[in-house]
């Protein structure tokens, strides 16, 4: 247990109070460059009409980008690096009503982990330009997927794919 | 830069040697139980009218379960503790073809975690019974998001949120 760090704690917000849990690493893969350079500015949700923003990749996993440029749809991950992570209930509408972290997709969360889907827009040395994000510029980047929806498993069928 | 372990490595494929960087911490808030109790058992993907499984929530983080019986799909976030996380390019058909790692929903990434929406069937005692995932016994879980498709924020609108 820590002393829990009350600031900016609204009324019926409950803490989780114990220390941050230092079960795996995270290694960041590169930045997340977008117009939003504060808080106030970023959309609460990104939108696929949105502004065109660019997932930095670093060098040595530039090249695990060969293929991407098929998806027309990417789930990206990223760290939000500027939440708290130990809040249970949370008031979103500083009401004194609190709804549960899991049924928010707030960034204060105990893996401040954000997921959007976006658009591929293209592929330009080391960097992926696409719409949809809504983080903070300067977003350390954690993962690039292709879309479930337009995915098709490359390896080979096997008998629990009939599950 | 470590001696890579290139035990399984099918030919074409690439790893990156550097370590892992420890950027940031992860902490597990809970444990997945599936009926897939090896790596041979867990589908490719998982389907929505597959088997029931269990996400297990640690005590502590219990209570931000409130309010998610409202969904009716939620984003699951785990960590595939079995993956490898250095191989750059990789050849799911063992062809020596290969596609970069961010070009694949492989669980073999830089950071190891995995995906899927799923239906919740019910919320009972600290957990929830889901449909849709693919993963091992076991494995843990790292965040519980409603999915973004039928979410609304929770937040007051800001000019932000035009974009």
């Amino acid at each position: 247990m820590n002393q829990a760090d009350t600031t900016g704690i609204r009324s019926g917000e409950v803490i989780n109070p114990a220390e941050v849990q230092n079960d795996a690493f995270v290694q960041f893969i590169g930045t997340i460059r977008t117009p939003f350079t504060t808080r106030d500015l970023c959309p609460r949700q990104g939108a696929l009409d949105g502004p065109d923003c660019r997932l930095e990749v670093l060098p040595e996993w530039q090249a695990a980008l060969k293929g991407i440029e098929k998806f027309a749809m990417l789930d990206v991950l990223y760290w939000l690096h500027e939440s708290r992570r130990d809040l249970v209930l949370q008031s979103p509408k500083n009401t004194g009503n609190t709804v549960g972290t899991f049924a928010l997709r707030s960034p204060v969360r105990p893996n401040p982990i954000g997921l959007s889907q976006v658009r591929l827009i293209r592929v330009e040395d080391g960097a992926v330009i696409v719409k949809g994000l809504d983080c903070l510029d300067k977003t350390p980047l954690i993962d690039i997927k292709p879309n479930r929806c337009e995915y098709t498993p490359e390896a080979p069928f096997k008998a629990a794919d009939q599950a």
